[in-house]
């Protein structure tokens, strides 16, 4: 029963999805004679603790249950109000999915609540609450951001056709995935490519749940953007940032910032802005989480620097052909399949006739 | 219980795989009170029908037995001794996966044996029977090969790294299912290219079983092969067949023939050999499965003639990048993704981290 109480608590922890970072997403489930009698999640940034809402929810009667988070909560010294609650709620144990690894003020919960009597136990479901907050403990660990990225793939290993056409690859299905993606993180990034020839929203369209939108980058060296591309529709709630060289032209600088989006200049190297740059530039701005969604040759530039962390990958029996159609990563390319990257940790995920591979780096 | 002997059936029908071609697969079982007593299988073209053998292996007590057999039996006028053999034999009930498409000559189970007394009933498993013998139903209907191909593919859409190096993209697992697909067809085919990259032995290669090689087919139009290439190493069990443009040079041809290869030449047009063509001249050597295995070129030759019937990929969690890198269908290509070839009947088989997919057009 251990683990189906941490599975609810992850699951009611992803009702905070794309509103917390860069705080982790957290799930609390208070449990008591085998009832669970409160629940509760950190709901956006800076909001209640899911432990504290959960206690709350339970009412009167939470002496001798016990509590499953799927992180440990964070205690440092100004949290005397928060260890006297906690205590008072007469909660007899904590079941704790992964330790908090933010340092310095991060996770005391054994240290703080062993000495005053409530047990401590980690490890619960610790898999599967590792990839839960794996965008929070990257972030904590390195500063930049977690970068997955995400194609659509027809069987022959076609990222569009040759004439540019990508709509669409994949099954509905599969898109709604995409959408669950975008709604999960900071940020989503494209090649100017990508904006010429798809002109995307790269908003999150998911029925049923608040949505959030993750901020629009896009990599325009010299910000050569069609003028009535939709990412330069820009308001509060959909926001773009463009990443483009220092040598951008002054004018065009101007001209593109009139319509409300954000440019970080970045030096460029051998006519490439280094995503080692980028990365480092978006953690500076609290950006914990990256998507990529492509296109080729951007996609290549990821990876060669290394600086992809996830990779998605639907791939859809459809066969287009072309060889000048391009493939999901292009860019110079390994020359020995021995040397190729392989993904670890890989999963499958069945999509109608799709599937979706997830592997890390 | 009845799918369940069916089946048993099918799984020994397949023990002829690669010996019957361009006969069926057959396997019989023999069922008397709920018990399996006899059992046979076509083992090689001309021999002993699977029937037969089932009702002599159970011996003397074979009276109301029923029989499993996944395709009808082909009777015509010459069959007297045939059918006084199955009506001594006792038999009560006949249960037949599919019909016999043979023409002419095929399929009167039904009118023979239902006025002597004995029950048949059709369907049993008909999806299941239908393709273990479709290369054989597809033969039958058409006089060319049924046509297969089966790539293995990087999970960023590529056939080869930059510099035409394929070893190994899939796992050993996937590879096995390689040498099984060997194992059934009557021809295996690759382009001049794949010859010359790969240098390949397109042998079969399984443990634990009699091997049947498929006959070798390069599509080379003037027999620009390497001499030392293993597909000139020619002895009665492991043959090569070239298909080359008429225009071929009379001394290549010589040359080539020297070392034991058939040509069969065909003409060309717009530069092509036409793969309608190919399949034609197949199918009147008695051809009935052809299995294409690359590379990108030869493949989407294949496709633009709209020979292919069935599909099987691989795809492997790799990434080796590279804008030049070959995919598996090259050619001209299809301009819009919605004109896209989409494949039906599609299943997935997951092998390690591979996923291998199958699909019809
Ligand atoms: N199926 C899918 O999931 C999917 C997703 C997205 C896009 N797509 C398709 O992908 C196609 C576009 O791909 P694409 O490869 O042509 O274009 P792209 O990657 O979207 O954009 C390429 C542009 O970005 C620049 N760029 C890339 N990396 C850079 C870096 N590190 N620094 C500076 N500039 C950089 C390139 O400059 P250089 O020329 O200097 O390299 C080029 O100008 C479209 O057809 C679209 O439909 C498909
Ligand atoms: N991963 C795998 O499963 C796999 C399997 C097989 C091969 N491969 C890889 O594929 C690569 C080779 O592919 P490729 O595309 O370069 O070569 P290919 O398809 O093996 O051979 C191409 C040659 O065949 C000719 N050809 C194709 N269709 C023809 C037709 N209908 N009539 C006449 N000639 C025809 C082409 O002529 P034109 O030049 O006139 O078109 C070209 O000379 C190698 O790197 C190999 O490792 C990978």
């Amino acid at each position: 029963m251990i683990e189906v109480y941490m599975k609810k608590a992850i699951d009611i922890a992803n009702r905070g999805s794309g509103f917390v970072n860069p705080d982790p997403l957290v799930g609390a489930i208070l449990v008591k004679n085998e009832k669970i009698v409160g629940q509760g999640w950190y709901k956006f940034f800076g909001s209640e603790r899911a432990e504290v809402m959960a206690i709350k929810s339970a009412g009167e009667d939470t002496r001798d249950s016990e509590l499953f988070i799927n992180i440990e909560p964070e205690i440092d010294e100004k949290y005397d109000e928060y260890i006297s609650f906690i205590l008072n709620s007469g909660i007899k144990r904590i079941y704790i999915g992964i330790p908090n690894p933010r340092v310095g003020r991060g996770g005391k919960a054994e240290e703080v609540f062993k000495p005053l009597g409530i047990e401590i136990e980690y490890g619960v479901l610790k898999n599967e609450c590792e990839e839960l907050n794996e965008i929070y403990t990257h972030y904590i660990n390195t500063g930049t951001p977690f970068v997955f990225t995400k194609w659509a793939m027809t069987l022959d290993g076609k990222l569009a056709s040759r004439t540019g056409d990508s709509k669409w690859i994949s099954s509905e299905k599969s898109l709604e995935f995409v959408h669950h993606l975008r709604q999960r993180v900071a940020a989503i990034m494209v090649g100017e490519n990508t904006v010429r020839l798809d002109n995307p929203l790269l908003t999150t369209r998911l029925e049923g749940v608040v949505i959030s939108n993750p901020l629009r980058v896009i990599v325009s060296k010299y910000g050569d953007i069609p003028l009535n591309s939709n990412i330069l529709k820009v308001d509060a709630n959909t926001r773009t940032l463009i990443i483009a060289s220092e040598k951008i032209a002054i004018e065009k600088e101007v001209e593109l910032k009139n319509y409300g989006v954000d440019i970080i200049k970045l030096r460029e190297r051998q006519g490439k802005i280094q995503f080692e740059d980028i990365v480092k530039a978006l953690g500076e701005r609290n950006i914990d989480s990256l998507y990529i969604e492509g296109g080729s040759s951007l996609l290549a530039s990821a990876f060669e620097s290394r600086v992809v962390n996830k990779v998605y990958a639907a791939i859809a029996p459809k066969i287009i052909g072309g060889k000048d159609a391009i493939t999901p990563v292009g860019g110079v390319g390994i020359e020995k399949m021995n040397d190729a990257i392989r993904l670890s940790r890989v999963t499958h995920q069945i999509i109608g006739d799709d599937v979706i591979f997830k592997g890390y780096i």
